[in-house]
């Protein structure tokens, strides 16, 4: 357990680094929840997220001898990048262990950051060993990235900043990977106002903490699946899960496609990026995942941004879907020529604009003469997606919608 | 020509709607260029752009007969928006004419602000016309998006935070369209500051300021294509463009690789998300289009963030080819079972990843017996596109780069 004055010692210790981040009220937000919705923009923390906070703090504490020695991690995500960062400008030595198919966006990253990368194992776990090994061989301090005090400690930096710029605040809600951020937070706020109510939230393609509270323990599970990759663990920390028990008031979850929709929604209005992990506590917010009155301040902690450009226009287009403004379709056409025109001709007349057509004479599932095509369609929202779907069909064509 | 007097009383007009928007340090831009670079960013205006500022001071001059009659304008962009919620919250009267196929997103956030949306006419042009019928029926004011006193005045207030914000600065770096902004910044600035420098920068699918600056006088284009829509104009303003003879000390271009290469790392180190336009002031930095100092202090504005959400994949990915990092190619393959399968294996090996296939046996193209394919693939950076493709040449694939 940490207390609210171990938090507070943490800001002294990270000010110079750590960048205090703005909480930015949404008139969007508020205005569709009813709610007065402010947004935490950790996202636009140094390294574009929170895990810099904790990593700085560790680092801080650390002797002299410990100092010289140097200190050794295992992350491929926010947490190589935090402690690359918070190490190279205490002027310590940082050796980061990446899976060997890390993505080399964040390899570059790390090493931008000063931090020196061992590419090693097949997986995470694989890694953490490599880093334990080293750790061992070099006397170098291992940086947990959740399940340790001082870093607890210095996410929780991140629950004063919220509580000083917003004092009517109603509810904080954050996502919960290994538990690190909530239980900092959770300490900071709970020590100076009881009565504000915390809300987890979990992806409910690992929902570690929810099945931990039922059994009154951490509990591991068996695999995750999710896109919002920052929150992917098996397991809550043995230090955060207490403290999670005693601070949180409730806990949630929430699905990948509300999860996309909340990003895209979130680009889409106040022009912020963030990363699944970072949509989570909005996701809850405005999919009613938690009640919560007319006019209550409520602040979503957008925790991260580092989203890989490639994987946000998935994202994206599953945002898109979700909202009725993008649509995929199979049908099959007679193959004969103009065929594909009619089609065309259809959509065009509803209005719908076509942005790919995959056209395919040699499916196996369709008789020798005919030809499956695919096609992604710009829509403009839910009505117009079942107006064109029942346009189809009256026009002949057995459609199936793919997305 | 307006005055620094006539910025500052719109500046006291417009305080109660308008967003002070922030001007931030960026740490990324500033190492990658040796410069200082600060952002305006402007994308985080209401509305999601700087037209509200104009527009919000030309209301906020009408006397009570012309506020009574209301007002209209043709837009079937940002000015659109801001019109619409500057009438909106003076108490006035809005009239916007949107040509008949302007997306529906825009038409929804137009009526979302309070304005009535007329469809009419089958471009802008002919929008344009309905307004001025609309104007002379009804006796409405024609609200214009930049060729007007009120107007340019209301866009310098953007001049005057900059210089509060920055007061060491050298340089202001902004895009041209119609020329309202860059008038109204430049003679905020230039009136207090006549040693800093302003660039102006048009995309060069719609480079008109050039080509006036040459003639001396305003000169029309035949027609533009550029994804910075927000300024695909084909002509700035009879009352701007003197006024930009006078300020504007550079005029530059930026191609639209390069505009969609600065919205993609924007998004990718700052988390902010900005439109073509809002993007060219950066891609000017970036590209080097114009000459500056080590430790200049450079402010690129990012003038707005409405961008469609569906033209953003598209931006996106030809901002990750611009970096080596997506890659599109066309081959054939001799159309034998596994040929497709020995494809895949040379990209694997060079640890690429495969995002889509398009594999279509019919194409006219190719002899009978062969397949032409088209592959997406994720890559590293320059050097790994370069290295992959002499694999794939040296196992005996034809292969043409298509993206």
């Amino acid at each position: 357990m940490i207390s609210l004055a171990d938090v507070q010692a943490a800001r002294d210790r990270i000010a110079g680094v750590v960048r205090r981040t703005p909480l930015e009220y949404s008139h969007s937000f508020s205005e569709e929840t009813g709610a007065e919705v402010y947004l935490k923009l950790e996202n636009r923390q140094r390294t574009g997220a929170f895990k810099i906070r904790g990593a700085m703090n560790r680092i801080a504490t650390l002797d002299e001898a410990a100092r010289a020695a140097g200190v050794v991690t295992a992350s491929a995500g926010n947490h190589a990048q935090g402690v690359a960062l918070a190490a190279s400008r205490a002027g310590v030595d940082a050796t980061i262990v990446m899976p060997e198919h890390a993505p080399v966006s964040k390899v570059r990253a790390t090493e931008r950051y000063g931090g020196r990368v061992v590419l090693s194992g097949e997986d995470y776990d694989a890694a953490q060993a490599r880093a334990h090994e080293i750790e061992a061989a070099e006397g170098r301090t291992y940086v947990h990235a959740f399940d340790d005090p001082d870093v607890v400690a210095g996410q929780g930096t991140i629950g004063l900043e919220i509580l000083e710029d917003c004092p009517d605040l109603d509810t904080v809600v954050v996502a919960v990977g290994g538990g690190g951020l909530i239980s900092g937070i959770a300490t900071a706020i709970k020590s100076q106002r009881p009565d504000v109510r915390v809300v987890g939230v979990e992806a409910a393609g690992s929902a570690k903490l929810a099945a931990s509270l039922r059994k009154g323990e951490p509990h591991v599970i068996d695999r995750v699946d999710t896109i919002a990759d920052g929150i992917a663990t098996r397991r809550v920390g043995d230090l955060t899960y207490p403290m999670i028990e005693e601070h949180v008031d409730e806990v949630v979850t929430v699905t990948d496609d509300q999860i996309a929709l909340a990003l895209v929604t979130l680009l889409d209005r106040t022009k912020t990026l963030a990363e699944g992990a970072g949509a989570v506590p909005l996701a809850a917010v405005l999919s009613g995942a938690f009640d919560y009155r007319p006019d209550e301040a409520i602040v979503p902690v957008i925790s991260g941004g580092n989203v890989d450009l490639n994987a946000l226009t998935t994202v994206i287009v599953r945002g898109l879907v979700e909202t009725g403004r993008y649509l995929r379709i199979r049908t099959v056409l007679e193959d004969r020529p103009g065929a594909l025109l009619g089609l065309a001709g259809v959509i065009a007349e509803r209005d719908a604009n076509i942005s790919a057509i995959h056209h395919d004479r040699t499916s196996r599932d369709v008789a020798l003469d005919d030809a499956e095509v695919e096609i992604d369609i710009e829509t403009k929202g839910p009505e117009h997606v079942e107006e064109l779907l029942a346009a189809l069909r009256e026009a002949g064509y057995e459609v199936e919608v793919l997305a």
